[in-house]
């Protein structure tokens, strides 16, 4: 499935990478990217769309939508 | 020597993290503290404080002061 959401409280590189690596734990095989401009991370994984939000918010980040 | 430096560029715990490892790779006994919402870092080094503001530089911050 290909999800989409608006993250809150990234600011930097180190935080895309933090994003990415939450996500890439609940599932390897993710396609993550993430627009630090517009707080817009996309994810391509075969878990539900909680798991991915859970994972994100687990590191710290706000899922806003 | 006890230098205080004024660093743009960090946003967050993982910047302040990078600042200090950066620091302790060119003395690993530096004493580094970040106060990131004034830019300040202070370090307790036996250094010079060109060496410690170059490995702040090098990773992606700009010694200001």
């Amino acid at each position: 499935m290909q999800y989409q959401f608006t993250v809150e409280g990234m600011t930097c590189g180190h935080c895309e990478r933090a994003v990415v690596h939450a996500v890439r734990e609940v599932d390897t095989d993710a396609v993550v990217k993430v627009d630090l401009a517009t707080k817009q991370v996309s994810v391509e994984s075969d878990k539900a769309r909680e798991v991915i939000a859970n994972a994100i918010t687990e590191e710290g980040y706000k899922v806003a939508a």
